[in-house]
């Protein structure tokens, strides 16, 4: 079974956009156990597309096209597609009542642009499209059987796990979804990850592994592919994922694939606890990340981001002592400051950071990457210091900020 | 002059990374007026990389090759593109002399692995790596030129600026480096800001426009290309950037292609002033965005990040009246927030937010999206309501947090 992906759409060509839909179903046909063999871009060009489509037909099995479904003039994915399959264009009734039953939900009226959206090749099936105006199609050539989606990230998404994922699982005789186990690993680089776990296939060969960066963390995939499930029994899965845990162990932050930040969350809502923040170096980013997650408000009560020092006295209470004898960056106005913000916010955690995230700053003694962190909680308060450098700021404070959101997370599941 | 790309590697085949190497070649291509015509990608796999170079070497005039020549087994590109040039490959004296140079300034041994990597097809030209180990190589197969470079991003586009665009520019007749403009516009789409300035191509056919997304902002760049500099006045660019800002005034904040916080930045070091901060619905996005500038701290003092009542009574000195009469989502909250926040920083200036962000909370009266923005300076405070949804929380974040430092830019402008 060969798959192949064909991308159109000038943007992609003039560089405007990344492609990331051909990576989303790379993605996904990996988990599926069809990895894509190639991917080819060309632009809103109808001799181009209908030449790449041709060259596809002969070659491969399966091919997921994204691109060209929309109401415009440089829209014309559907006219390449019917002169490479030698097929006229008609307006085809179940496309048609799809998209027309889109509109009428909105209270939207269809202009004649839209309608065009229904006109496609004879003979080829509608992929409904729930999300968007325009409607997909499939249909076979030569040997290949074509996946035509929009291009609009949310609307192919859509389309693929609701209509063409189940339709490929069954061409490929398929017996369900996939199974999926995720791991978030931080303080490990991928290599180190890869080589802890290199006795994988040996020990679950009917399994696949799969990693990604998602810096600072590191994401492992343990997939059961449909077609393993009849040969391994379901419980693989789960010893692949203990035994990958027991390979990273101490390094898993989240066993459900969560982020840090997520893990966090839900620890604080389970245990019915609040936190409060003071950040220096980090400069807000835990208490943006914090706030990334829905329904936050119900344990995050108050970040102070105190860039000056007299915010570090005035609004953490870090004493003047403190600053003189040892400086801003230390892990005793590290403890100060999240002792003051657990106060200040009155909540029953807090963490705290301070360091230099640069590119200048630094010293001898606190390089460039330094960080302390603080936490402080229901049983006191603790404090230690980090160099971690990756010449580069905003990712230096990501660093910083993975590195004091774990020390939260252990010091929380201490005290579970 | 056709120019395609091809990117090589199993990790954007399997998903594992995005293909941004391709965009960016892309973007690169088209400022130089030769904008890509097709983007290939296909695994480590010899046979597969030499059918598409063969193929390319039919059709195209010039190729950028990316990836597959480290010093791994699976890096195939080099015997690939012999196999297609029809040319052994030998030991390259000039590539192995550079990459030796490498390694000796920096006291590393060569290993015979690292060796391989200066082995390239017969009659290639190498194309020195100053960014990593391995060499790249142009060479002509049929009618095309193509270019191999490391898929490592900054030992691409180190190699690329270096040295493969001034080989493409002489090839092309180009005489020196490309002219840009770029201005950023917050507030309006991407549609209407291609529709208001739909008569550039008329007014400055020597130029070519360019939109680039990067929400909540849009980039609008004007781009010289070399060719164009014999045709068209230096001045054009001037006056096509003059046009262009009187069409999309007052909407553009940017007119040297600086994001919203780098402009912000500016204006205070400029001034000589400060900033503090208080969030309630942005969560310290603000405040992260801000100090993600290298040298903010020159500006910046304070961020409270106040979602709880108590912190914007305790810290900020919110009234309990205002809190009652108002609710938290208010002008008047907003107005007080910036000012407790001007007070506790010290500074001379504090902008505030307090809204909702979703994707629950919002009610008849202040839906989901609402947001009200204050901000504080040395004459006085002002706020202002918006209602700006996009369906998702840490979009809605980012869009108060534009709304918020354009807010502030304008009065800093307005007291300039």
């Amino acid at each position: 079974m060969i798959a192949e992906i064909l991308s159109t759409g000038d943007e992609v060509l003039l560089g405007d956009i990344v492609d990331t839909n051909a990576a989303w179903l790379c993605r996904k046909l990996k988990e599926m156990g069809i990895p894509a063999s190639r991917i080819t871009t060309v632009g809103d060009d109808e001799a181009k597309i209908c030449e790449a489509i041709k060259a596809i037909a002969q070659r491969s099995d399966i091919c997921l096209v994204t691109g060209g479904l929309g109401p415009t003039q440089d829209d014309l994915t559907a006219q390449a597609c019917a002169g490479a399959a030698g097929k006229p264009l008609e307006k085809h009734p179940v496309a048609f009542e799809s998209m027309a039953a889109f509109f009428r939900e909105r209270g939207w009226a269809l202009t004649p642009e839209n309608e065009k959206q229904s006109v496609l090749p004879q003979g080829a099936g509608v992929l409904e499209n729930h999300w968007g105006t325009a409607p997909g199609f499939f249909i076979t050539i030569t040997k290949c059987c074509f996946f035509f989606m929009p291009g609009v990230p949310s609307e192919m998404k859509g389309m693929f796990q609701d209509q063409v994922r189940p339709e490929l699982a069954r061409r490929c005789g398929s017996n369900g979804p996939i199974a999926v186990a995720r791991l978030m690993v931080f303080g490990l680089p991928e290599s180190q990850v890869g080589a802890r776990l290199s006795d994988f296939h040996n020990r679950f060969p009917g399994l696949s592994l799969g990693f990604r960066a998602r810096f600072p963390l590191i994401e492992v995939k343990l997939v059961q592919p449909p077609e393993a499930k009849t040969q391994t029994a379901a419980s693989d899965l789960a010893a692949a994922k203990a035994w990958a845990i027991s390979c990273l162990a101490p390094r898993v932050v989240s066993e459900n694939g969560l982020t840090l930040e997520e893990e966090v969350g839900q620890m604080l809502s389970t245990a019915g606890q609040t936190l409060s923040i003071a950040e220096s170096c980090t400069g807000g980013l835990i208490s943006n990340l914090i706030t990334d997650v829905p329904g936050a408000s119900a344990y995050f009560l108050f970040s102070a981001v105190t860039y000056a020092n007299t915010a570090k006295t005035g609004v953490l209470g870090v004493t003047e002592e403190t600053l003189v004898a040892h400086g801003a960056v230390h892990e005793k106005t590290a403890e100060e400051m999240a002792k003051g913000a657990r106060v200040t916010g009155g909540s029953d955690w807090a963490v705290s950071t301070t360091g230099i995230a640069g590119p200048s700053g630094g010293t001898a003694d606190k390089p460039v990457g330094t960080v302390c962190i603080g936490v402080a909680g229901p049983s006191g308060v603790t404090a230690r210091r980090f160099v971690l450098d990756t010449g580069d700021r905003q990712k230096n404070k990501q660093l910083f900020a993975a590195a004091a959101l774990e020390m939260l997370r252990r010091k929380l599941s201490e005290s579970a």
